[in-house]
């Protein structure tokens, strides 16, 4: 498996188009388009919130029902979310427009919205949007690019990746893209997520790869701990790799699997690390737990932390703050048998041990946490569960961001 | 019932305390005592979080083992958590020292401490501070005060109320005095709490009373999601108000169940009220919940939810975030049939309903939210079930105390 360029235009057969639409934002884009040229099978994973937006139940429908898929219309700046029926009727008349100018079903057109709650979406500006996406959409790079670009809202940075590996003799590519900085935490999954691949995989299968994966990856993030209406990840898969079409577990399941995961992890990672208003990327690597289970849930109580998380910002090696966090888990452990230590590019650092702190130097320590990645490991000694979560810190950016989202 | 004045020394037979002893902080009260002339009957409520600090293993070994208690030693600046033995025999050589000076039993003397995680305490200093405080402590409203000023840690103001009823023709007294700013979240009880009667209970309906209380005075707020390692709610009844014991449910069990409901949400108010940057108190009341528990369950989720407390510093009308923190708090109901309300002193506002945003003004609405105590109040037409939840905004200033607390 290699790292290749580009982000959803890698894979064979996918086009993509950015424009700018005027749904909420202005002078940028905010409109995007995903197409394939031959039917997708497509797998997805939803918010597990009770409020869910329209478009979330439009994708949720086709993904289970649709016989295949060829085109995803994304927005950013209103989310249509709580909005009603006239919301689902916007999705309706979204794929409505999409498939007549690309030639497709209605039932082949997925929605996403990412943006404001509780505002409706001007259908004559997304209309418009659409008849641009479709006269733009093509397979280069830089058509990715504009998409990943055209889906941000409050991120900084455009997020994409793509991938290539051989499954029996056939070069197949997986690539993606992703927008979330806030409203992100893990449950289901927590943002949009676009993946397409080439290669031939059977429905079930897909689903069963995309399901497993997220345990570990987008589920394993979190910005502020605000599980959003509109989470949405999408996996797209038109075969044209030409493959032996996937329909078992087996050596090239688990290579797509691995694929897959390397996609996600990075994809989550930058999520994370793009968080809102954050100084830093958050990790916690949690080892040695009862299980597998355990180690998800605890490593992830860390990175929720709101006061591990402005001890991060504040580059304060305050150890009580994490293991306070992993204490109030719900996972069992011995705090007397901890270990902790701190991890980044600037040195790793034993901190706590036998339930006490160790005589470690607060320099050392204000040095490792000064890096643009840092981590707290935590071995608890009890078995072989180990699971990492990603996070960031808490600025005051964060506050600033979200104290006046609207105007 | 009446409020009156003080608070811990306000029931009959308390004295208190509260000295400069230099155990962290310099140059401000940093250690109280709490002392009954008469044995004590004891309930306490302590942190769900599994790592505890020394005094919260001490106290709960004592409120249940003990026959009667008499003194509390209290101390701000160092928490005594995550100290191992060495924290635990500093707990056993404050309860020796004030025991010897106040001519009771070890094991009549509780401890609590609340500050820095992880630091030892310097013992010679917290002894020396015990003699002080036994010199000093007197029943007077103003050595109640001084206590309350004395446990204080990023608390800007000191938590104190007192109330008088009558039970069998005796005025019975019940007061209490409070800490807690930051680490502050519904489990258990979150933050230290010292409540004080003259009550004459059993410790069983004691105990009964208090369990039954906080589930809707302390465990409803919340001020950073996170459950300290040293939370620890006591409850002492020195019985010197004369009235017939209190030993089954009635009347007498109903009258000081209320003292203490109007006692315990005062001190859990004004605890969210004075959460760590706050600028606002921010209440959540759910009515039509399918159940009571529900009602708590959602009522919490808003008020925890990073999201809808810098909406609420922002005074943004972001009603979209209430309802997908309602959404995601694993209690069910139908969002197409919630009807969301802001309300404060400056008005109230009917903002979403039918699954829609209203057609209301943004001026108002920020007007409302602009008021220093705001409720979202979120009606959700399926039962009877009532519970109101509180906590704060979020603030800058939340981010700059927690990103260097230590020094």
């Amino acid at each position: 498996m290699k790292v290749t360029e580009g982000g959803v235009t890698a894979a064979k057969g996918f086009e993509a188009a950015g424009v700018e639409a005027g749904v909420k934002y202005q002078n940028r884009k905010d409109m995007a388009l995903l197409y394939s040229r031959a039917p997708c099978r497509a797998a997805g994973t939803f918010t597990g919130n009770l409020v869910k937006a329209a478009p979330v139940k439009w994708d949720r429908e086709l993904v289970e029902n649709s016989p295949f898929v060829q085109a995803v219309v994304v927005n950013s700046g209103i989310a249509n979310a709580c909005t009603g029926e006239q919301g689902m009727e916007c999705c309706r008349a979204e794929a409505a427009r999409a498939g007549e100018l690309l030639g497709i079903p209605e039932h082949a057109v997925l929605v996403a919205s990412t943006g404001v709650i509780g505002m409706q979406m001007p259908l004559d500006r997304v209309c418009a949007g659409i008849e641009k996406l479709a006269a733009e959409k093509n397979p280069s790079l830089e058509a990715g690019h504009d998409a990943a670009r055209a889906i941000m809202t409050t991120d900084t940075v455009p997020k994409e990746i793509a991938v290539e590996f051989e499954l029996g003799g056939r070069t197949v590519t997986l690539g993606g893209m992703c927008k979330g900085s806030g409203m992100i935490h893990p449950n289901m999954c927590t943002m949009l997520g676009f993946l397409t691949t080439d290669a031939n995989i059977s429905k079930e299968m897909l689903s069963r790869a995309l399901k497993a994966d997220v345990k570990d990856s987008f589920n394993m993030i979190s910005v502020d701990g605000d599980t959003s209406t509109n989470d949405t990840l999408l996996l797209l898969a038109n075969g044209l790799a030409g493959n032996r079409e996937i329909t078992g577990e087996g050596e090239d399941y688990d290579r797509f699997c691995e694929a897959l995961r390397y996609v996600t992890v990075y994809l989550a990672k930058k999520m994370a690390g793009d968080g809102e208003g954050a100084t830093a990327l958050f990790a916690c690597q949690v080892v040695g737990a009862a299980s597998k289970e355990d180690a998800r849930v605890l490593a992830r109580s860390v990175i929720c932390s709101s006061l591990s998380k402005a001890a991060i910002f504040g580059h304060d090696a305050n150890f009580g703050r994490f293991l306070c966090a992993l204490g109030y888990s719900g996972a069992v452990f011995d705090p007397e048998n901890v270990d902790l230590y701190f991890e980044s590019a600037n040195g790793r650092l034993h901190i706590y041990g036998a339930g006490c702190a160790l005589d470690y130097s607060e320099e050392e320590a204000t040095a490792i946490l000064s890096a643009p990645e840092v981590t707290v490991l935590a071995d608890l000694h009890m078995g072989d569960g180990e699971a990492t979560a990603w996070g960031c810190d808490l600025s005051y950016d964060y506050v600033k961001i979200n104290a006046d989202y609207r105007s």
